[in-house]
């Protein structure tokens, strides 16, 4: 047990020993531990033994805190979703809005990229972030006289082309590179080349605005 | 060394024993051994060490070959391009070709979502049927009338587009249900509500369809 007041040369060797004190046993700091493990492990190193030894405390103890690996899911899909951007909803032409939130969830996703898999198919139930998120999306279009019965497959859709794009992100530059089979595919080949010459922004942005723009624009002849 | 004629009843039985014959190790016996592995395993499981149990040959017959996991990959990756519809481009109106493409690109990646994260990155190189693919989109695009420098960024979209909903049709039933927190999310649930008594399709097809129309009638807009 700590002294209420450890000298100041006996606090750092404390820490650095890795065992951090009981007060980080929150759900701030179970997220943080968890997204460490994923990011130097890959999704399949999140276990709660893993995420224990982490935090340096015994299970029963992150027991106490998340009943099991589907909590600290939903913790990791509230930690991300409250990333997300959706300010300009209410305040901004709707077109902006959806314009900010779409990149902004990218840019956010682009990030975690192994989440993805998961929280792509993961309940909203228990995960106050992520529904707050969906509300001020869905009052967004709502408010902008989109169709009430549309509002959540238009949702659904964009959030298909953010998940898919923040693979786009992260993929090698020479992704496209037929290299000897070049001269087998000469049409791709020519517009792989001829999209070099035209660069000058990172063309997996130049692709999300290309396809965002059309989303927005059939989406938004949809509002009454 | 097997007998050249072996008497009937022997050769059932060698065959149960769970080593196939040298004859299944060509690459498409590699190829199902692979998918078989992941669907069983996940896409950790996929190792050249399990592959080689998989098939019951040594690892250095697998090396004979496939020189390395990347290989491997790349044979997974031919063998859903191959899968994916591109016959109507050249053939039906550009519309109808990129619409039959996307929802067969959607339809084999929702059966196979644990490649989704690899694939998406993975470089084209040496990947001679994906390479076809992407040539008879290519040319279904310029022959279309789209500008050359745009051809590659709206494929990318629409890639990006179809990945994110291959994981959607895998999502649970319930997965907009938020639960006790329904009531701080009122216009979530409302509009979660009607799309419930709206529906006759899937909702994960509405939402596809929904986007896609979107894609292909703004990118449309884009051709000469």
């Amino acid at each position: 047990m700590p002294a209420p007041t450890p000298a100041p040369s006996a606090s750092p060797v404390r820490r650095r020993a890795g065992r951090p004190t009981a007060a980080i046993l929150d759900q701030d700091g179970i997220t943080t531990a968890a997204l460490e493990l994923i990011s130097s492990k890959g999704y399949d190193g999140l276990t709660m033994a893993a995420l224990a030894r982490t935090l340096g405390v015994a299970p029963s103890a992150l027991y106490n805190h998340v009943s099991s690996k589907d909590d600290v899911l939903v913790l990791l899909e509230d930690h991300l979703a409250a990333m997300v951007d959706v300010s300009a909803f209410g305040s901004e032409p709707w077109e902006e809005a959806v314009r900010k939130w779409a990149w902004s969830y990218r840019d956010v996703f682009s990030e975690h990229t192994p989440l993805i898999p998961i929280i792509a198919v993961l309940p909203v139930a228990n995960a106050p972030k992520t529904l707050a998120m969906y509300e001020a999306v869905t009052a967004g279009f709502r408010d902008a006289g989109f169709p009430e019965e549309k509002i959540i497959s238009a949702i659904v859709a964009i959030e298909a082309f953010v998940f898919g794009a923040a693979y786009d992100v992260t993929a090698p530059a020479d992704i496209f590179d037929a290299g000897t089979l070049a001269d087998q595919v000469p049409n791709f080949t020519a517009a792989v080349d001829r999209l070099a010459l035209e660069q000058h922004e990172r063309p997996t942005d130049v692709a999300f605005s290309l396809g965002l723009e059309a989303l927005i624009t059939g989406f938004g002849a949809l509002r009454g």
